[in-house]
């Protein structure tokens, strides 16, 4: 059985693991899904690893939120790079899911890129686990999540 | 027993551990909390891991001033990754409490700011260790430490 | 046997992989090369790990594209320390071949970057595999990758 | 006996940590104290690990000078990042006593930070080695070192 | 015998390793002295790792030369911090030598640079492996490479 762990925070403005959720249920059903809440995303590589100790996960997603400020910034990049630390020490994927509140002019706007994201991004970890020759016919194709994909650069 | 591990500054303009030592003492009476205090954010890391393998702590919290300076900031980032090693080789969560000097306008603001985030914070580390199913039921619900939560977004 | 590991996203918006394939296989046609695709760069990484664990590759080329946006940018500044990590512990050549969009005024530019580079860098993968003499020629030249060489200062 | 070890440079401009050794050994004067230096802060961390091998220090201090400019503040950020491992490693203090030459106006000023807080870091190793209850009493109190004091916020 | 390691790049635009080794060999005639040239300054960081463990070298030295840009400045901080594990595992100096595109106004003044910074980081090295003494006699004396010295703050 695969399990799958996922990670999001009470900080977020939205619950974009629902979504994840959802989308991972109907591509595996069979999967066991595991999932955490903590406070922010500093918290969030530590439960993951413990997460991976503790359920012997195949791959996880985690969903942050991060303001606009610098410092807001600078704690993206440190919980980014420690949840590399925490994805190269078990050797399993985790995707980032992440939202930034400057991406947007509006809550609707942040709200649709939240939960779109969320949902490629669990398509991409089923693709990554069970599939990865679909990922391998969309290399340099242009794919986004939050957004529509761009498509490659065709010259 | 839960022993619980605090580390802050002589840095700090506010003496935010007291606040959250009382927090946790009201949640987790037959805890055991220990503190230490170092003179600046960078002494707090190898501090914490000292504390980790001395009294083998089951959560911890820091409590961090930062100044509004690049080299501040700077700081305020190595500080916060090397913490997140802290916790990733322990195993353990360290909730960081830190305070910007550039958040607020005044000194009456700032003290608001720090009083509220450690003592929010602390209830943080008792849901985490105790009742982990709280943080379950406000994922992606927008709390906010040292402002008011701002809520998830509706759609 | 030589075994050469590359990873590309489905994000970039070029399939530089195919490029640095032909010229791989132009120039060590007896090395075999093994391709995984992932969804953005901060995948790649641990992908990189685990191909290097499963197939034992002497080297590898990674195939990144950047946005021009500050969390683009950091992105890529925790997708590349990650990257230096898989290296050093592996103990191999791990070729980064990254394009930023702000790089180039127009698409086709972009085009002509991403090629270029790919092309060139497995070219300098090939050298530092088997002719590290050339590149010792080569040493302070100002050669480029994505761009015409400079040349060396003369003075 | 308490062994202290010092890695300082031959580019700052203060000899900082003659000021520090002055007040370490009046307030330590059992103590072993061993001294080192580097060309530069990138130089540091690996001559403060072998001398922590060599000699099996229980603390350290450090002393950079760094200029105004990114690359700067960036060779700061590498280097106080290093640090944080070195201490990690070895569990023991390092006080990285730090100018920043854009911290003021004058050379005369930067000489009076430089020395200040050599010998108020200087103290606070001792603090940590010998009379952690006094850093205990100064928690919060806004402590500065090269300025003096802010003091603790009061409401 | 002693052994040195160097490690320089096809992208720079002075071969400023030559100008090294001929410091070395007139300080250091005995010492055997290795050099290894890779593409830019992300593969410094495993070529210097490989070489310390295939030639067990004593010490190091690496030559960098960065653009201008944000991503220029980003792909020297991965280089810079890597390249501190590398020197942090092996426990030896490796002095990095980096020129920085905009340093200078001119290709003339960047060669003075380069060529200057490479030949007084020789003797650095030299100092650090048979004479530190010199070096401790020259602490905090504002010494530069690329640079006239500044000499210390006198007051």
């Amino acid at each position: 059985m695969t399990t799958i762990c996922l990670v999001d925070t009470t900080f977020a403005r939205v619950d974009m693991a629902s979504h994840a959720v959802e989308v991972l249920r109907s591509l595996m059903p069979d999967a066991r899904i595991v999932r955490r809440t903590v406070p922010g995303i500093k918290d969030i590589p530590v439960e993951m690893k413990r997460m991976i100790e503790e359920f012997g996960c195949e791959g996880g997603m985690t969903f942050g939120w991060v303001g606009p400020s610098l410092v807001d910034k600078i704690a993206y990049a440190v919980y980014s790079l420690a949840l590399q630390l925490v994805q190269l020490e078990a050797g399993i994927h985790v995707i980032d899911v992440t939202v930034h509140e400057d991406e947007a002019e509006t809550e609707d706007e942040l709200y649709r890129i939240a939960v779109d994201r969320a949902r490629k991004h669990a398509e991409n970890l089923y693709y990554l686990l069970r599939q990865p020759e679909r990922l391998a016919e969309m290399a340099g194709t242009g794919r986004r999540q939050g957004r529509p994909d761009v498509g490659p650069i065709t010259v």
